[in-house]
This record gives structure tokens, sequence and C-alpha cells, in this order.
């Protein structure tokens, strides 16, 4: 698929660390192009290096360095706006950008389990983008990302639903440090220490599941039925979470049946070679001490999914160890990929 | 309880990381005294102070540091010897020593499941010491102490067992870094990361409980029937192995009374008043984000079990976190705790 | 010296990290007992352990937690107050304390390079305590503590001082994250990094000494000549600054000769025997890897300081390796000291 | 410049952390290809991925993973051998293959220091290369790379000795866990602590810059003279070495003269535009908290030098913190230039 000329995007939020990593995902984006930055009244009429704290590793690209940051007001000339607004704000001014015609693609909790919007995995659920003509919003639309432990944990389950249907779920998390935001979590909190509890992580996991791999019906989701337990724990790790994870699969599954069809994985975005997909959203591990966080979370663009440790489980059918890129595929890159699905699939 | 004179000891495997845990923990013990330290060929015939690298916060005790390391055999005087042996050469040396009437209290992993030694958990099973009188050791025997990852979540276990009865317990732990003993897991292995695999850490978790927590009948123990599956994880922390436990009961319990019989729980330790016993087992917290390694392993000299988060869960009956420091109660405390025990029933 | 009954203290700033720590070190103490703590308006009113979010892993004692906050004006029943308050206030609260007649003992940086005001290490200069009787204040007064990286590098000088004269000091810190308070340092800052950069640090630490090894003549204290550079890091550690310092000295001194007097050193509150203060106030270890912040932090109650590696330096005479516990010995328990030498000097 | 077919290339001591590292960096690239690898005895035989420990984040590149490990003996059919040996094996094995005539590019330390041995940083350097002429080695040569924690030092102080002369030069170092090898230093003795000393580093760091800014002069190398002063530390960072520089120099010179010449400065790498070279050797920082380790290690493919807070100093001229990667530039990396280097200025 080529693109004549870049689309024009718009980042609510610029300033914060979701937005910092869209600018840094979407500099050199084959299909997209920073066009405008917005951010809270504070920033706004700054100029972007002045207004940012820039706590990426990667330096902060030039061409967004001395962009005006604006206000978070649908007046950007870009259709297109990622929002990594806060979700203390991100609600109304989601809405407002999409009722005046903005396709706002979104890292905010705050519409993601409303019935109208599409909870997009481009791996999982493609077909749920048909939910935004049901959206009243004059043209305009909201498409959200899922949370950041969710999105490993179900492309995981993704293969095995669809293989061998899943019965329950259980998952405890050790989720890494940036998943919090800047500053997050301070030092002396995690430093030779772990914290077991993140502010509502756990009902996201137990829910979000359910929605992402429900089905497309008349014009809305109906929720999957699977029962899920998740326990969530902060770590002393920057990026990637860790994920243990136990199934109840409704049908009987080897272990080698259950590596192929993960290994063998493949969706829309690896059809449409999306710019952001990974090459193969899961890969697998032998060693036993495998997937690891500083090892495997870059893999593929931080895009894929690592997979280890499967083994048969005494009070559900398997367990195994996930891995996932909590700020790229967890969360920026995530939501880059729903928007180069909506291109390829003509929504855009 | 008074005692007289202090009963001489001599440590095994002195100048591993567990057994400097035993000598910092016996250094002005009120019944033990240190009499003899020994360990292998290569450390025998040197003053201990020169043949152990000190990797303790406390300093090393004086009136050990000039000791002369004897060899692991059984000529010592001292008829209680401490085993921080390792796994690699504990067993046929133990035994050793029980058959030239040695009282070994151990900690390695050898002997726990022989079916005429005692898993101890002087909370749990006390009764199970009389298992000894059926050991062939001419006068010796030889008492065990449970993994370092059991022994939290079993005395977690425990009231929940007596009250209401047990099916399934799952757990995930995030065990700490001297567990592995020293020099263990390398820094560039753990810093910013997380290995989600222990070798044999698994099975003995699945498995120690069943025999901590059965019943000791004519001469032997019947393991008790529940079945229980581990995950284990290593993640950057010093001290203090952390465990998300999830429990099916077999009669109804509110959260209320759980909580009330876990902070009421007391056993022989506390009865008998022994010198290394917590005042309480058990320690609950009612702040979501406790109990935490750095802040809780250390209550009550490290031997208390700290537990949070008690919840309903949708696939088990409850979910709840526990701590427990796995290098005091964990290991060298924990078969202190044994042979205080003895002491005080007599065994000694 | 006997204390008949305890002397009443109030805390200022009590909610702060300072302000725990000192009601934790104060919790017990032989004469001191806390009887107010004050804080914030917003905390005021409220009882203490609603208003607090205690980070210690010591336990908040029970006496305290239920202590109704106060605001920070001057109607406390105690005459003696401790301030942890944050420097942002804490200059003109401890003036108009001291104005209204208490005994205002500051960890505070306002007031330390006042004129009329003792910088105060007991074991340095005790006789700078003269200096309260300059103070315009009505019978109150304000003493001051150093910053928590001059101290452990002070004390090391003073005994070399005294003994050969100093010419030059040279100093690189690797400061722990206590002593940025909390939240301070984000734990995205600081894992798997170091930041080369301490706000305000650097020119303490090359002014302080000065004035601490400075002359108490004619009422007022002449600063000693010594050329002091200083660079400060920031590092992942919880608590204990390490500062590899560098001296030139008047006279030729051996090694021998600086480790003994270093060892030999004892001050007033030795000799006084104050209840914070270390049985030795120097600790030198031979072992090149000593001495180390998780390591020796805690000796002799986290009073003392260690030093490690004395050896000739090429530009200087000689290098070593200065350890001090930042918030016990570089803040609350430095400051703690210095109200235990007023008392036994007979200033309180 | 154009290469018609890629070199081929055998890494001794293959299997080690530096010998992966040489594999990961050469394999792909534009100049070198990787034909060989050898390793000890252990290891011969075995296909390279059986033999290795990976240990990298960047994956085991495939057309490695299955060469067969041979021993470190000169009978390998590629000319030119990278050393990633052991030092304790180094010294007669690089001896040996130098005499049967290969071209021997060694980061181990055993021939640094010989007369005859170039101990090559490329930016600085290029012409001690002559030096190997002067080798008694039968048409083969040993070309060295100095220590870690040298050369990022010695790349910021070669524009200052060229412009204005050095007379001394200070430096205390934090330096990263990778430099130690692997397993390297436990995690035990790192996490939340500092070791002040590492084994043989002061002398490596106080002798090797006044070799490399040494003069080749009638067919031998004529020592700067310099003073220098190291001191040096192990901190909790995985890779990038920091260090805080204090240098005096022979000519006046402004801040803004200093940053300019490091911004400007460039040499043969860059001239000839080597496959590893840097586009800038140096980067500087103007904001107080940069450079970091975690932020700015990776800089220019890890093989540019990051200084900042370059200030005027009370006992120096200056002082100045420099950050290097200690793999890329200080170990692997820099070797690969060197190969590079010779390669360009014809002598391979």
């Amino acid at each position: 698929m080529e693109i004549k000329s870049k689309i024009q995007v718009a980042i609510l939020g610029a300033t914060g660390s979701v937005g910092q990593k869209f600018i840094s995902l979407l500099s050199d984006h084959a299909w997209f192009e920073i066009a405008e930055v917005a951010a809270s009244e504070r920033s706004a009429g700054k100029l972007y290096k002045q207004a940012v704290n820039w706590i990426l590793s990667t330096p902060l690209p030039d061409e967004v360095a001395n962009l005006e940051v604006k206000e978070c007001e649908p007046n950007l000339k870009s259709k297109i706006v990622f929002s990594g607004l806060d979700s203390g704000v991100a609600g109304p001014i989601e809405e407002n950008f999409a009722k005046n015609g903005y396709i706002v693609i979104s890292n905010s909790k705050n519409h993601r389990m409303d019935r109208d919007v599409p909870l997009l995995v481009p791996e999982i659920n493609a077909d749920h983008l048909e939910l935004i003509k049901t959206q009243n919003y004059n043209g305009g639309c909201i498409v959200t990302n899922p949370n950041c432990s969710t999105i490993g944990m179900v492309i995981s389950l993704k293969p095995l639903y669809d293989n061998f249907g899943l019965e329950e779920v259980n998952v405890v998390t050790m989720q890494a440090l940036s998943g919090a935001g800047y500053p997050g979590v301070a030092s002396l909190d995690i430093i030779d220490n772990i914290i077991p509890y993140i502010s509502g992580e756990e009902p996201k996991l137990e829910s979000e599941p359910l929605k992402i791999l429900g089905h497309f019906r008349q014009n809305h989701i109906q929720d999957e039925e699977i029962k899920i337990s998740a326990q969530c724990n902060r770590v002393a790790v920057i990026d990637g979470h860790l994920e243990c994870v136990q199934v109840k699969l409704k049908k009987k599954a080897t272990k080698e049946e259950i590596i192929k069809i993960w290994k063998d994985f493949s969706a829309e975005p690896q059809k449409y070679n999306l710019p952001s997909a990974p090459l193969r959203p899961i890969y697998y591990f032998y060693e036993d001490k495998y997937p690891q966080p500083r090892i495997h979370r870059d893999i593929d663009k931080g895009m894929a999914v690592s997979i280890g440790r499967l083994r048969e489980d005494k009070l559900f059918d398997y367990k195994f160890v996930v891995l996932s890129h909590n700020t790229n595929r967890g969360a920026a890159g995530g939501a880059i990929l729903c928007a180069e699905l909506m291109k390829a699939k003509g929504y855009i």
C-alpha cells in the first residue's frame, strides 16, 4: 500500500508521556505526519520544545520541537487526532473533537467501554470498526485502544479463543513503571520493592478482553462470556508488562498445537502490511527463562507479543508467560496501528 | 522458659549465604551458642573470618570470626547441627551426622520429602515432630524447614484450612534475590528485568504444603489433598517473597471472618514464647498498596507473615497477597524456630 | 546523664519525610517525648495517622498516630521544636517560633548561613553553640544541622583538620534517593540511570564546611579558609550518601597516622554519652570494596561515618571514600544529636 | 568508500560478553563478515548457538548461530581476528595469532601497554598505527583498544589537549555493570548499593591516556606527561560509564571556546566516513541534568561521547561530566572502528 502524500495528524496531550511516545513513533512515519500538537492551557502558545519535559531516550524530533503548542480545541486543521490525554480530562475533549468531525484515536480509558466505541486491537477485532457508523458524531468518530496490561494478554488469548474456545482466564501481572506515566511511581516506593496494587487496573483487565473478543452483530458488540480474574503488581522495570496467565479451554488442545497456532497467528495488520504491524504478532520462546522484559520488549518494533513457559496446569488447562511492551504495543504504538488499519480499510 | 546454660550448636555450610544467616541470628541467641562452624574442605582449617566472604549487612560477630572452620564430619562436639549446606552435598552429609547421633536441623531440600522426616513449620505442624521417633538414626535425627517460597503461603493457609477447609490454591510468586544464594542472580540478568522461572521452585511449592498440612497418624504423615498450582518469578528485590494467592475453600467464609482468624492466629511458638517466635504469626494490612517487601519484610524480627488485599475472586473464592522474609522466616530463622520448638517440647 | 522526666518536644513539618524520620527516631527517645506535631494548614486538625502518608519501613508509632496535627504557629506548649519544614516555608516560620521564645532545631537550609546561627555538628563545633547568645530572639533561638551531603564529609575532615591542617578538598558524591524527600526522584529517572546534578547541592557542600570548621571568636564565627570543589550525583540507592574525597593537607601525614586519628576520634557527644551519639564517630574499613551504602549505612544507629580506601593521590595528598546515612546522621538524627548536646551542655 | 566483497573475520572468545557484542555489531556490517568464531576447548566443536549463553537483548544472528565453534588456534582462514578473550588467557593466544600472520585487534588489556602495540582510539591517535611496522610478528600484528573507562574521558580530553594543553586531570567514575562481563557483579552486591572499587581499573585510567595522547616519533610513542588521578565506582546501571572530570589546562580557555571545540571536533573516522564512526564524536548537552546513562548511551550507535555540565572549578580550571557506552564505544564497537580505520588507511 502506497501513500501519495502523508496524512496530517494532531496529537492531543502532546506533552505527557503517552503524547511523547506518539511523537516519537510518528516521526518518520510512512503514512502520517505530525502537523499539530495540542496540550493544556499551561503549555498552549509555547514552542513544543519549551513546553515539554522530554523523558524518552529517543531524541525529540526536530520537526516537532518548534511546533507551537495549541489548545485542545476542535479548531485544528488535521482531521485525525491521536489522544494521549490524561483520563481526568480526556472524556469531554475527545467527544468535542468527534462532534466536530474529527477522527479521534484515543489511548485514554474514558470511552473504551462506550457501547458504540470500538475497543480495537487490529489483530483481533478489525470488524468492530463498523461500530463507528453507529456513532452520532457528525462524521467524526472515536476509536480506542485497550489498557496496556490488557493488550498483551488478549493477543495471546485470541488464537486460543478461535481454535479451542475459552472458559476461564486467570492472570497475575508484573507491570512496568512507564505504565504509570511521568513522574508516576516514586523511586523510593519501588527500588528493592514491589507494589501489589495498581489503582483501577484489575477491573480493566477483567472486562476489556470480553469486549475485544466480543462479536459485532447487528450494529452492536455482544461481549464474550469468559470468567477472568486479574491481580496487578508494579515492579521495578522500566518498560514491558510481564503476565502469568492460566487458561481453561473449551476443547482439548496439546501443547504443540497451541504453540503452533501462536506461531502461525497472523491477521489484518500483517495482511495489509501496516507500517507499525509486527511481522508476526506472537513470538514463542522455548527457553524456560524467557520471555524477559529487558531482553524481549523491543522485539519487532516493540509491537509483538512474546510468550513462553507454556505448560499444563493443575487447576486450569495451561499456564504460560506473556510479555508486551506497554508504551509501544500497549499505548501509542497500538493506537497508531489502529489508525493504520482504519486507513487501509478505508475508514480514513 | 529459662535456660541455665546455653546449648552449644554447630553450623554446617557456615560460609554460604544460609550459613551466614544462621550465624547472624544465633549470635546473642537466648538458648543457643555457636560452638563450631563447618564447611567444605577448601575452607576447613582457616579462621572463619578468613574463609568467609561475609555478605550480610549485620556485622560478622566477633565470637565467630575467630573460630576455626571444621570439616563437615560427624566429629563435632555440638550435638545440634544446623545445616545450611548446598543441596548438591547436603543429602549424605546430613544423613551421616544423624546416623552418628546428631540432631540435624536442615534448611536444604534433600530430606524434606523423606517419609520419616518432619517438614516443620512450628506454627502449623508441631505434632509432626513425633516422626523423628520413627527414624533409624541411632538416636540422631533430621528435621527440615520448608522452601522459602512455601513457608509464607502455608502460614497464611493454615488458619483457612483449619476453619474453612481448602480445596484449591493458586499462587504466583515474585521472589527476592537472596533466595538464590550468593553470588546467585547476576545483576545484568535482573536490573530493569524479571526472570519468569526459578529452577525446581514450582514443584516444591505445589507439594510441600500438602505434607506440612498433612496429618500425623500411626507414625506417618498422611498428605493433605489440595490442588495447588504455582508460578514462580525472580524480581529485583533484595529480601522478601511476595505472593499472589487464590483459594477455594470448602466452606463459606466472609472477608471479615477470614481477616479475624488471621489476626487471631497463634500457635505453639507463641504459647511457649520461643525466642525467635513472632508475637503474632500473621499481620493483616488494610491499605490496598500493602504489604510491600521493603516496608514489611522485617516485621517482628522478620519472622511474621504479612497479608493484604483480601478480596473476592471470580474464579476462586478469595485472593490475597502474602509477604514473608525469605532468609529469616523462610530459611535460617525458620530452622532456628524449629530447634527452639524441639527444645521446648523436650526433643532436645 | 539521667533525665527525671522526659522533655516535651514538637515537630514542625511532621508529615514530610524529614518529619517522619524525626518521629521515628524520637519515639522511645531517652530524653525527649513527642508532645505535638505540626504541619501545613491542609493537615492541621486531622489526626496524624490520617494526615500522613507514612513512607518509612519502621512502623508509625502508636503514641503519635493519634495526635492531632497542629498548625505551625508559635502557640505550642513544647518549648523545643524540631523543624523538618520544607525550605520553601521554613525561613519565616522558624524565625517566628524563635522570636516567641522557642528553641528551634532545624534541618532546613534557610538559616544555616545566618551569621548568628550555629551550623552544628556536635562532634566538631560544640563551642559554636555560644552563638545563640548573640541571637535577638527574646530567649528563643535557632540551631541548624548541615546538609546531608556535608555532614559525612566534614566529620571525616575534622580529625585531618585538627592534626594536619587542610588546604584543599575535592569531593564527588553519589547521593541516595531519600535525600530528595518524597515523592522526590521519579523511578523512571533513576532506575538503570544516574542524574549528574542535584539542584543547589554543590554550593552547600563547598561552603558549609568552612563555617562548621570555623572558629568561634569574639561572638562570631570566622570561617575557615579551605578550597573545596564539589560535584554531586543522584544514584539508585535508597539511603546513604557515598563520597569520593581528596585532600591536600598542610602537614605531612602517613596513611597509618590518618587511619589512627580517624579510629581514635571522639568528641563531646561521646564524652557526654548522648543517647543518639555513635560509640565511635568514624569506622575505618580496610577492605578495598568497603564502605558500601547498603552494608554500612546503619552502623551505630546510622549515626557513624564509614571510611575506606585511604590511599595516596597523584594530585592531592590522599583520597578516600566516605559514607554516611543521609536521613539519620545527615538529617533528623543529626538534629536530635544537636538537641541532646544542648541539653547536656545546659542550653536547654 | 566501497567494498567489493566483504572481508572475512574471526572472533576469539566468541562466547563471552565482549565476543557476543562483536557478533552483534558485526552482523550486517558493511565491510566485514563473521566467517569463524573461536572459543575455549570447552565450547570448541559445538554449534555456536549451543555453546553460547546469549545475554544481549539484540537477537543472536542466524548466520552465526550455526557456525561451529573453533579452538583459538592460528589455523583459521580469516586473516583478521577480533579478540574478546579474557585477560587471563588473551596474552599468549593473541601473540600466537600475530606470529602466524594474523591481524589481531584486541579488546583485552594484555598487550595495551606493549611499547610496539598501538593503543588506538581512531579519533585521537590514528598515526600510532605506524607502530605495527615495528612489531616482530612475521607480517601479523596486534592493535589494541583502551579500557572502557578510559575511552570516553580521553575523547573528551583530546580537543582540550590540542587547543589548550593539559596539565592535570582528575576523574571519578560511576561505571556500568556490563563492564564487569557476565555473570560479573552479583545482584545482591549492587541493588540499592554502590561498590567503591573496581579491581585494576584506576591504574588503567591513570596510565592509558598518557600513551593514547602520546606522540609517535622515530618509531616509538613518547608518552604525554599529564598528572591523572582516578577513582572508580561500580553502580547499578546496565550500560554506560558516567565520569566526573576536572582539568587543569596549560592555556586559558573560556567555557564557550571549550564547548565549541568539542562540538566541532571531528577526526579521521569522520573523514573516511567509517561504518561504525559516529557522525560527531562528541555531543554537548546544556541541560544541567544531562548526560544520563539510560538516556544518552545509545546516541550515534553508542559510538559518540556525551558531555555536559561544563563549569569553572575552584581547584582545577574546569569540571564536566562525560558519558560513553562501555560495550559499544568502550569495547567491541571501538575495536571494530579500529579495524575500519586500518582498512581505510591501507593497513588491511
